[in-house]
């Protein structure tokens, strides 16, 4: 059946791609809509749709004559997957769960209302609202929609900061007194099987809320590792999940896990799956929507992953710089091949696995000079 | 550089899927040409050329504008494969190294001339030839091209065998008194890097040539290991190859090692490496190819690879089948996706990989329960 089985992937980027990498071991057939011509997935497919998939028309005709829809992205159209779902595609995760998470304020009050520890925040109409909310400052100021590796994310110490704000709906969170980030992956499927990863710890670049580096497992306290994944499993039971959520949390100073964020698709906090994992984060994905039984979610070994971003001397150097990240045994490397270029921007990852976590270290530091 | 590099592969069965799960992680571009509109390959690329890769103008219009072709299967148009690498586009591995390869008689006196043991043969026109050579019987009758899976191979025990064999040109084979098969994988890129993969041992089913299953690392002497690598590298010098090539090599019950058969590509006893090793043979060749270090070849741990063939069964019931097949923990399905029905055919293959040996003859067992 598996090679009959058509699935569509709203959004084209790396997150796709490596999709379409686990989706050539099942043999299924897969489509693609992303509004850049360029985009990662682009590439690798026959069914590559250049369109938006925030608008409505584009895909609700890219749905048609699919099995099941998923994303690799929340900013897609609600109402065309609804339709699309009840015309019998299947959509998943559930167009309900997407729109819950789509919004940052949304997607908090959800997860209070099953008694999962957030960060507290208030909803914000726009900037205006702030100077009448001195009080709660210093806060963390994050836009409902459409905020991503760490766009849409800033910090308020005092009312001077705000001038510089977002002046559209947000969050303005409390400042949590932070150990450490962690996630934990977190699948379902049809059938109520839920499966969790170990959780991985975060390291984040200083000045940006983007991704540095991740280590699998956390080096935490067991009974910390235990409560990140039961919030995870409560989370998948809460929406009835069918795909998989990358759960992000903190643990605060006096050893509390709260959730973060929510992400209902495959995560930068997972990549390591492919090589560290008996089942990808993406398989995994594959499995949960096709209904088939989930994989087991078990390390084989411990390891590193590090986002590659763009700048300069990778635009100049680049071959040379593919050669000694290569020469490293065991740095798993993931070009994702973008053409165009803006610093900052994700456009690769290496996974070191295997061996001890100090080997691995050895090799991440390594990692770092040939890349700065 | 990488993002732009265009990479074409003559042939789109699933030997070049594989090879484009692996290009994603690379984020080239691939190219793949193959006469059946439904090949495995034909979902996985934006650019998919249904034509014959015998043939001349096909090929040659194929390869404009890459910049580097390779193969995942011997029989592809060599003339058209000159033209191109006269016009600059790098073929790997050369025109030449796979016309030696591509015809079984012309590779045995290569590697005779380079002092490779190999299965001592002569070379026969046609059908009429064998009865005038009754005294060489019993025998091992190969066609001289184009053979795959079996098919193409016959014995012949007495001359009332010969009224049913080929009539084309072909190799007779001296019978070797086999006790093992055994394979390595050799990669060796343009800075004359050579890497080998452990050898695996082979099991084939009783009445076909096609592999039924496979074990990494091969349970064998050490001696004879070495001896087994050491003609791998000996092979890879001799046509200074680019690219990778599989060395089938059988261990005579006097511990002998001889070579059986090459193949200048990606190959069935290789299929292991994508969740055994470090490096998968799919990227080596990527990386022989675009001129990037060779990967590490060492394997994780031990592993069985399982040929999935097409039958009545599997047909019927596929959805039970898969589902029980990816509840067994650890065992990594690959399911090729093929529309078209023939017995016999490989249809998918499962690689078993972790723990003891024990524990995955165990589950390979569980496994033929399943499909049979």
């Amino acid at each position: 059946m598996l090679e009959s089985l058509k699935i569509g992937i709203l959004g084209g980027g790396q997150l796709g791609a490596m999709l379409i990498r686990h989706a050539i071991d099942l043999g299924v057939n897969v489509k693609v809509i992303d509004k850049d011509p360029q985009a990662p997935c682009a590439r690798y497919t026959s069914s590559f749709i250049c369109a938006d998939p925030t608008s409505y028309e584009a895909v609700l005709e890219f749905g048609k004559g699919l099995d099941i829809i998923t994303i690799e992205r929340e900013a897609v159209n609600i109402a065309a997957l609804r339709e699309l779902a009840k015309q019998g595609v299947k959509v998943f995760p559930s167009p309900d769960t997407i729109e819950t998470i789509q919004d940052k304020y949304t997607q908090k009050q959800f997860l209070q209302s099953h008694n999962i520890p957030v960060v507290p925040g208030i909803a914000i109409q726009g900037k205006t609202e702030l100077y009448s909310l001195e009080s709660k400052l210093p806060g963390c100021l994050k836009k409902r929609r459409d905020g991503y590796d760490g766009y849409g994310v800033m910090v308020l110490k005092t009312k001077e900061d705000i001038n510089a704000a977002f002046d559209a709906p947000c969050v303005l969170e409390e400042l949590v007194d932070i150990k450490h980030e962690i996630a934990v992956i977190v699948a379902r499927n049809e059938q109520g099987e839920v499966k969790c990863y170990d959780a991985v710890m975060m390291a984040f670049s200083e000045d940006k809320f983007i991704l540095d580096s991740q280590i699998a497992p956390a080096q935490l306290d067991t009974s910390i590792l235990q409560e990140a994944t039961k919030l995870a499993e409560k989370i998948a039971d809460a929406f009835q999940l069918v795909g998989i959520i990358a759960v992000e949390m903190f643990v605060t100073k006096d050893n509390k896990v709260v959730v973060n964020e929510l992400a209902p698709r495959p995560h930068n906090s997972g990549h390591h799956t492919i090589e560290a994992s008996i089942t990808s984060q993406y398989e995994q994905l594959l499995r949960a929507i096709i209904g088939l039984p989930l994989g087991a979610t078990d390390l084989r070994f411990p390891s590193l992953m590090m986002n590659i971003l763009d700048s300069t001397y990778l635009n100049t150097h680049k071959k040379e710089v593919l050669t000694s990240l290569l020469a490293i045994e065991g740095a798993h490397l993931h070009w994702y091949g973008k053409i165009d270029h803006r610093p900052g921007r994700k456009i690769g990852h290496i996974t070191i696995a295997g061996d001890t976590m100090e080997s691995i270290t050895a090799k991440a530091d390594t990692i770092r000079k040939v890349l700065n």
